[in-house]
């Protein structure tokens, strides 16, 4: 009988008859044991086991803040001094295991190496993507968070866009971003901004340019977020400086109806492929096919890239509970890219959009 | 014969006799090839042959960055639709290996098992410590971008502290702070910075309070950094604002004499242990001896932490190029801390400083 907190994982030991699975720091690890450390060059790992039991490998100096995790387990502690392979050979000795389960994507050779030192012979199989699973369906909780996280993100672009001035450089936008999601109350960025202006808005992965300078007719890209809770928020808006230009108004109308199809489309029961689906029949159906460059969008949790990933292809059926991005955009690549970006949950009845920030044309400056 | 890139990987290859080294995205691949890629869930891994060989599994949809190494080796693309192992069993049947050196600490266990399954009997040897030591010498180039890295950190301190006043919340100036930072030029935040006050200048990693709002008499510690051509800035500075009140100043002159003293210590041909000495023993002789409460400082390049570590018990031999942080503190928990964080590089003669922010007492608001 596993702990509470480990239930959902006797799916995974049972589908892959694991003897247990191991933990390290990362955001399953956070959704599991309600805290997170951060990853470093000492091994910490937690191993579950398929009759209940519980242990894990603790660097000494962090055993007042694992003491908080109140985990019911034996602790191996290790030191500096010994090095941690010691530890692991004690948990192999009181806990005989044949096949493990791991995170492949997040644990690292040099921890699963002192494991299969300290167990001859052992399997170590990578069930990422099932542990991963756990985080699937976002509790309440978590959906708060993540609305906070948003809300202190669109307080931040408001906050922003009217200070933006014509003359001001991408990256002197982009510090006063990252200082208002700040002042605003965000834990950490999400990532590293998108603030891109004109021909750079096109590039899907633009950095700012601290020699160009917006001026009226710009389009100016934002794609943002910051951190509240462990919960990352994902907001993209185009604004136009001083005036709309002409030639953008009909990509920037045909954008935001691809997001509108997107949202409308979105509920419990339909599948992945069925938004992305919505969603790109807009823009093949709109003058400026040619200008599309990628999937409707991607989950979005104590990650910023997780499951559910919304394109074409994509089977998986939506349910009550997972969030991800609708991001539809139009890139032309010689003159500027226009994206709308909104974060929604599924509910049973359609989208609970946690976006709200206004989608109209906006000018600023 | 390497190529001239790998050259560095001589010494791993032949220390370990290994048939090749694996090298995946991270500080070590970006100083040997000069770009970086995002660490996600598409592995993409550098094979280095000791007979010259160079072969490489990348995702298809990041060829065109990959191009852009100008890499004189065998690429093994693999897509989405198909998966990845595929093209580690091409690489193992043109390549034959039996012992891989890896970076144990940065290659995850679905890469390792990736490997593994293509070679049969493989044996998959750590070697993380051997090839980040390509990193412990700086080159000219990457002391410039250090160097323009703390300019910038330092640039938005200043900017910082001119607008700091009574009444702010920490939060709000961790947001002016990292509003600076971008706006100077920062490609990114080293690390989430530490603006504390107060108290909460005494927690080694405390984070800032939007509920306390800064007042006369407040001890204002800023541990922070930008990030520029890929090196990090790692600088604290301990203010104060309004007055600096006479508890203060002796531990305050406590610090910065440690600090000096560690800078003193540091040239070619001492140890790592002699300089963390120098710094200890000032506080050791000083009435606030028993505020200490962390070694010297720590390696910094492309990582906030690397080797050398400057701790008592180190014995390793400083050389000219290599880079760390002198950053002593200390401490009284129900009051507040002070820190004092330099970056110095290693000279023949002494200590090239490469932050130049006063040390001076400082008052602010």
């Amino acid at each position: 009988m596993l702990p509470a907190r480990f239930a959902p994982l006797a799916r995974v030991l049972g589908k892959h008859r694991l003897d247990a699975v191991a933990l390290v720091p990362g955001a399953n690890f956070r959704r599991l044991l309600a805290r997170d450390f951060h990853q470093n060059e000492r091994p910490l790992v937690v191993l579950v086991f398929g009759d209940g039991g519980v242990a894990a490998v603790v660097p000494n100096l962090e055993l007042g803040s694992f003491a908080l995790l109140d985990l019911d387990g034996d602790i191996f502690e290790w030191r500096d001094e010994e090095g941690y392979q010691k530890a692991f050979d004690a948990v192999a000795k009181r806990y005989p295991m044949r096949r493990l389960g791991v995170e492949g994507q997040r644990m690292r050779v040099f921890e699963s190496l002192a494991l299969a030192k300290a167990s001859p012979g052992i399997e170590i199989i990578d069930v990422h993507r099932d542990i991963a699973a756990v985080r699937l369906h976002k509790t309440a909780r978590e959906i708060e968070h993540l609305r906070r996280a948003i809300g202190i993100s669109e307080e931040a672009l408001e906050a922003t866009l009217q200070r933006v001035r014509p003359g001001m450089s991408e990256t002197e936008i982009e510090g006063m971003l990252v200082g208002e999601l700040f002042a605003a109350g965000a834990e950490d960025l999400s990532f590293r901004p998108i603030v891109a202006a004109a021909e750079n808005s096109a590039r899907p992965h633009a950095s700012a340019r601290p020699d160009y300078r917006v001026k009226p007719g710009d389009v100016l890209l934002f794609d943002f977020g910051g951190r509240y809770g462990g919960m990352v928020a994902d907001v993209t808006r185009t604004v136009f400086v001083g005036h709309c230009p002409d030639a953008a108004r009909d990509i920037y109308a045909t954008v935001l109806a691809a997001n509108q199809a997107g949202r409308a489309a979105t509920r419990a029961g339909v599948t992945a492929h069925a938004v992305d689906d919505a969603v790109q029949t807009v823009l093949e159906a709109s003058p400026h096919a040619r200008f599309r460059r990628h999937k409707t969008g991607h989950g979005l949790g104590l990650d910023v890239h997780e499951d559910p990933y919304i394109m074409r292809g994509n089977n998986e059926v939506l349910e009550p509970g997972m969030v991800f991005t609708i991001e539809p955009g139009l890139y032309d690549l010689s003159r500027f890219g226009v994206r709308i970006e909104d974060d929604v949950a599924v509910t049973v009845s359609g989208a609970d959009c946690l976006t709200s920030f206004a989608r109209d044309i906006r000018v600023v400056g």
